[in-house]
């Protein structure tokens, strides 16, 4: 592997470039000294224009692969609690997760705008790499392109992901029956809170953390231990609601939650106030909504606070034979609203 | 499904807001109505996170996955020949095709800049489902993220790529022996030219058209006939001259060019005399190099002629021993010099 680290087109003090995208020997230093150096594995080594991958070692472990893909085009770039480069391992290993699959090989490509520190782009590669290494998934494929100043903001991130469904594990959110119990593992809305406070957009001094983590573990945990969950969905753009109204929708049911149930922190609920917006509807990056029947409910929350990634997980509501695709919420004051679905954008590029 | 076709925000009148990636109604009516209609298939249409394949289907056509992924960020977006979304099946279905892998299943993840007309992405996701169809993959699973204006350009697509490579297939750049004929099929440098003088770079009117197509029924024919072959690759960013370099350089091996059996369209190479550039860089989409052994390399150019993707294939060069990595072009006055690797770029954002 050659590592040229005295060429200014690929050392730390450099800026991306065009050159850097465009086929040539400048963009191969670029690609080798810093993507596959971060995310060292035999096949994105060999270098062919696509990753080989064992068959019946893939197919050990189930009977359906799951294929997903997701760009990242967040702004900022770096945020308390993770960066473009861990969500976009982690969202697309929860968007395989959700499905009960376990999450094996991700791609990685890259738009890189004219401009960008090279830094900078070392820094995030390796914190992807981090994060696929606690994944316990290898990033095998790549592509990088670069676009002029003022065609793109900093970098995008696109990575596809492949994983593997165990035999007998179906989840959809169809299958969400009345009597059912909604859960959530944790408090809601971090992310979006994080990212706003990133942005500058406001003017207090909270303690804001992204939850943006892997949560294959949780659920491979909670589908040992209770094979019943009958949905379950990662809750980003659209927040839990986007999510609660996809599973009323999907399976002609209505879904009822408990306003006093939903866990959300302290300085989250700060901002909402402020702003005038609720938590329900604020991204998130490391959290499920799962929907199991209610005689496996208490058991569940119990196995899933044993796991870092479920500790505050609770019950939030219920689904309900109907209205069909309808969302409401017993309020605080002891009434019932309908919950507004979001028509369009509370806060854009949050991922 | 839902096709409102008279809300305003998924008209064909209308034009890509912030909204229509953020995760609410909005953006579920604009997938609805366009991707998941145009690229029909029960996978897609259960609009779950991921898509959800059976594995013993798949793994009956052998016994390796290839999985590869590229972006797409093409200027401008629709050219002759083609555009971003023909771009964007076709490359990455050659991508899979030059393993020897049938290419089965894709992924579409779009990032829309705030302002794209809303029937120019119609058009192209009907364009990307005809080239789908056309090369026999499925679009199973997408995402699409908006980028304020002047965040983006229009729009770029990344697609990635699953396909299964049979038993016994076993192509490798490194596996280049001295004695072995290069082999491409058909006309060098169209991609490249067409793309240059769409962008009205060029003051001449030529007959230029992009050469984009897929690959993989003519490497399909050609394994099949002749399973000989040592290294195959489609010559996309940084033209043959790319390819060939790489595979001198990943064998160990020298190759030799002949520059009078080199096929160039009078067109292109009025292109290539007017600016001073090589044929040999340029970029091409639908066409392949192999490395195959001297005594199958006629018999291969015949059988490649007999494909459409293959009717003008020719041997122009051959591996030799040594030096390692580097590449030698006889020239037509009958001397040999070294052939130029690009540093960086002769062309930007051609794919």
């Amino acid at each position: 592997m050659k590592t040229e680290s005295t060429d200014a087109n690929t050392s730390d003090q450099g800026l991306i470039t065009l050159a850097h995208g465009a086929g040539g020997r400048v963009m191969r230093q670029l690609i080798e000294s810093i993507c596959v150096e971060a995310f060292n594995n035999p096949a994105l080594a060999l270098l062919e224009d696509q990753a080989r991958l064992d068959m019946a070692e893939i197919a050990a472990h189930g009977d359906r692969l799951a294929f997903t893909t997701d760009s990242y085009v967040v702004d900022p770039l770096e945020f308390p609690g993770g960066d473009i480069g861990t969500l976009a391992v982690n969202g697309t290993v929860n968007d395989l997760a959700v499905s009960g699959a376990r999450p094996l090989y991700l791609s990685c490509a890259l738009i890189l705008e004219e401009g960008l520190e090279i830094s900078r782009l070392r820094r995030i590669m390796a914190s992807m790499s981090d994060a696929a290494g606690v994944a316990g998934v290898s990033i095998v494929t790549g592509d990088t392109k670069v676009v002029p100043r003022g065609k793109g903001d900093g970098m995008f991130i696109n990575t596809s992901g492949i994983g593997v469904i165990p035999q007998g594990v179906e989840l959809a959110a169809s299958r969400c029956q009345p009597g059912d119990c909604v859960i959530v593992n944790g408090t809601l809305g971090d992310h979006g809170a994080a990212i706003l406070q990133a942005r500058g957009d406001l003017a207090l001094e909270a303690d804001l953390v992204s939850d943006c983590q892997p949560l294959h573990g949780l659920i491979a945990r909670m589908l040992a231990v209770c094979p019943q969950v009958h949905a379950l969905r990662d809750a980003t753009r659209g927040g839990v609601a986007g999510v609660v109204y996809e599973f009323a929708e999907a399976s002609g049911r209505a879904i009822r939650l408990f306003e006093d149930q939903l866990p959300v922190r302290p300085s989250v609920r700060g901002v909402c106030e402020i702003l005038g917006l609720d938590a329900l509807h604020f991204a998130n990056e490391g959290k499920l909504v799962a929907v199991v029947p209610r005689e496996a409910a208490d058991s569940m929350v119990a196995v899933m606070r044993e796991h870092p990634a479920g500790r505050d997980a609770c019950i939030i509501g219920e689904v309900l034979d109907g209205p069909a695709g309808s969302v409401q919420i017993s309020t605080l004051m002891g009434g019932v609203r309908l919950l507004d679905l979001p028509i369009g954008e509370q806060l854009p590029r949050i991922c």
